[in-house]
């Protein structure tokens, strides 16, 4: 039974989860590892019973999520199993699983871990900003370990937390995990850094704010997301998203070739773009279903 | 003075700057040149008096407005001559500007053309989505001709109405807008669309619809425009979308390059690419400020 929870760094997503557990009827106890500032913070949100250092809470606990960045997570995975009780549950909420899984895999021997990867964030950060209903409808990854066991003992228990507090547990390896994210989120958000890079060096301030439309800003907004983030991500996924850059490059390189040969080939313009267009869209409107 | 107004085409735009004279208080005659139906529906909502056949509105007018698709303008830009009286100003709002202006030049003698592109718009279109509080704060760039005078006769007194119903006038060459728009405008819809398709045929719908946040969804939005619209984009502005892709092209394989490379070298992580999304970041912020 998970009776007690440790939530390391009570943040925006490790105070949404203590808050929307104790939402949903957990009646046990949740112990917060934070700054002091933070843990005063947290419980004034009503995230967690007590703030503990990490060595006090972390043996009392069933379950441990680290919610940390993810350079933070690979420091606390390689060096928590001496703090851990027989059979605790750890999990984890960092954007890159399989740098954190591999150091888990040789690190954690108490306990059982599972890697975990919320979908689900807001551009602002810290306990204040915690609500319960952040995690509702959206997707949580779990990287189960190779013997599986999703379905049974702590970590089946934990999913059916994950449920009861709104969320959509969903399994896959951390190699398809990572594979995934390199492409719906970790290529977007090149493609705006690099969009707007290329617009303030190329034209003056003034004329791109002349220009700029709702398409543009919207395409540009998560270039303003925090580096701190992205310096992680980029470091543990290094090849998976250099591979989706080079299959974006590709086709964007196909594309231009496409607009320069319409210039003179009316059926270029008319038949593959206009079915690229075409094919964009009715994807996109398909992807948008769920969702709106 | 501009008495009689001919609005060839009266739809989300041409309807928007109808109802925006009306409301701002012109005094003077709304012709609409559109089909039986949608003059109906133009009639209805106040933007127009009368709908006219072509030969019938604009020897009439003393501002014609083209308010078409590209491909159309340019049809009528290329005949309209023999319909105008003596002086009349013929203005545009298609979002290539330099084959329309070309074309203009070489065939509109017995009035003084001046191209115009708006930079609003909606998702919906039709006179039935039409707004007058559409130009409010929004761009609407003007190419005059190499003889200037926006700021006399006809034209003067058109960027006068442009003030009047709230859009922001604002004069470049036919090359420099559409070298601005490939940048603002043509590039971030060719993002778009190639994220969705390289989505599309990279995952299973069902994995990207469990991997797909806000960032995504902000990110493929632009892929659901319709493509006849774009169509005459790509058509009338190939070069400078060509260039557009070449250079972000350029600058995406870069930062492919160092993600590459801070796989070994830390100093690219905390430096380099540091510093790409921090000016990014304060770029879109200031970028931002006029329009939030």
């Amino acid at each position: 039974m998970i009776e007690r929870v440790a939530i390391v760094e009570v943040g925006l997503i490790g105070g949404s989860f203590g808050r929307a557990l104790r939402h949903h009827g957990f009646a046990g106890r949740i112990f917060g590892v934070s700054s002091p500032t933070t843990i005063k913070a947290a419980l004034d949100a009503g995230a967690i019973d007590e703030g503990l250092p990490i060595e006090q809470a972390v043996p009392q606990a069933d379950l441990v999520l680290l919610a940390q960045p993810i350079s933070r997570i690979l420091e606390i995975v390689g060096g928590i199993d001496r703090l851990l009780a027989p059979g605790a549950l750890v999990t984890d909420v960092g954007s890159t699983k399989r740098e954190i899984c591999a150091r888990a895999r040789i690190s954690i021997r108490h306990g059982v871990f599972v890697g975990g990867h919320p979908m689900a964030g807001k551009e602002s950060r810290g306990v204040e900003h915690s609500d319960p209903a952040l995690f509702q409808d959206r997707t949580w990854f779990l990287t189960p370990p190779a013997s599986g066991g999703l379905d049974r003992g702590r970590a089946g228990e934990f999913v059916e937390w994950l449920r009861t507090i709104g969320a959509v547990p969903s399994a896959v390896s951390a190699e398809e995990h990572d594979r995934l994210v390199s492409l719906s989120s970790h290529l977007p958000q090149l493609l705006a850094t690099t969009l707007a890079s290329l617009l303030k060096e190329t034209l003056p301030l003034s004329d791109t704010r002349l220009a700029a439309g709702p398409g543009l800003l919207g395409m540009t907004r998560l270039a303003m997301s925090s580096y701190d983030i992205w310096a992680d991500i980029l470091a543990t996924n290094p090849d998976r998203i250099a591979a989706a850059l080079d299959a974006f490059i590709e086709r964007l390189g196909t594309v231009r070739d496409q607009v320069r040969a319409g210039e003179r080939d009316p059926q270029i313009l008319s038949g593959t773009l206009g079915s690229l267009f075409d094919s964009s869209a009715d994807f996109v409107k398909a992807l948008r279903k769920t969702h709106t």
